[in-house]
């Protein structure tokens, strides 16, 4: 199991982890298997989608918000229930076959770090599978 | 890792892949492990849900449509954002346990391609690990 | 394989499994690796969020129902629709690495299974894999 420390800068952020991840794949010998990345947060998430326009990032935490505003009566009240809620949709794990030595991601795809309440120091961790 | 090629019809429609998943998990030599099912696409998504009655389906894909309308003011603008957010909440893998060669679903649980921006010609990605 | 009951005792709840998951790990011989807790139910989830204050899980299980109401015009006529539609938002499995025979969960991580059909007896299936 590997990881890396990241640090968003914004309260809401979408970072593309994708050449981090594929740098552990790199380091690690495994040729084919599954890449797992996992997010040991609960109001942060990672998630898989476009890496091509950044409009795409802003439409999916703009969304994610008017999904599960901030302002919603909340019980939870460090102020950040809208962020926890957002980390159960979006998920804490993504997997991506590895095939060659390379994540077998779409043309599109990046894998990304949610960040529904930053800014803070985070963590990534990647396990990668043989099989 | 095995594929498999599919084409939607519809411009949202969910498509039952559990027998052509099982089949890749027959031509395996893996009697026990875990099956990762991956969709390497951006608007498009995969999900276990029931599979027996197919107005389910019909439920899930309308609302999404009613959680993600595709009329809100998206900055991607080729006019499916919409089916980006969804790929997101939806998530581009399911995991399955393979017991004896058989995938361990529950008795109403089908494996779903969600097709949020058709029709397109897809890939699904599979890969079973053994353990 | 291996799996576990649980009696969910509520309509909609969230209960934490994260002891009766590691109890498994313990059990398995497997120092490092990847374990992925399965719900073989389409009226069910499995989540990971916090398992410090306890209002989170009800801010999730609200906010659930708030973005999934039980009155929708729904097709299916079970009267579960949205217990189905909230089982493909939250997901079907989970996967948590795991270094040196401990899920290596972030501080504040629980692994919850999410009920929203009960009460009802339910199982939870735990694949643990080497790697």
């Amino acid at each position: 199991m590997k990881s890396f420390a990241l640090r968003t800068s914004r309260k809401e952020e979408m970072l593309d982890i994708t050449e981090a991840v594929q740098r552990i794949v790199d380091e690690s010998s495994i040729e084919d298997g599954l890449c797992c990345v996992f997010v040991p947060h609960t109001t942060a998430a990672v998630t898989i989608n476009e890496n091509a326009d950044p409009s795409v990032k802003e439409d999916i935490l703009s969304a994610a918000t008017r999904l599960v505003p901030e302002n919603w009566d909340y019980k939870h009240l460090e102020g950040n229930a809208h962020a926890h809620i957002k980390a159960s949709l979006f998920g804490s794990s993504v997997l991506v076959p590895v095939v060659r030595r390379r994540l077998l991601l779409g043309t599109w795809q990046g894998i990304f770090f949610c960040e529904f309440d930053g800014p803070r120091s985070r963590t990534v961790s990647v396990k990668v599978l043989k099989g």
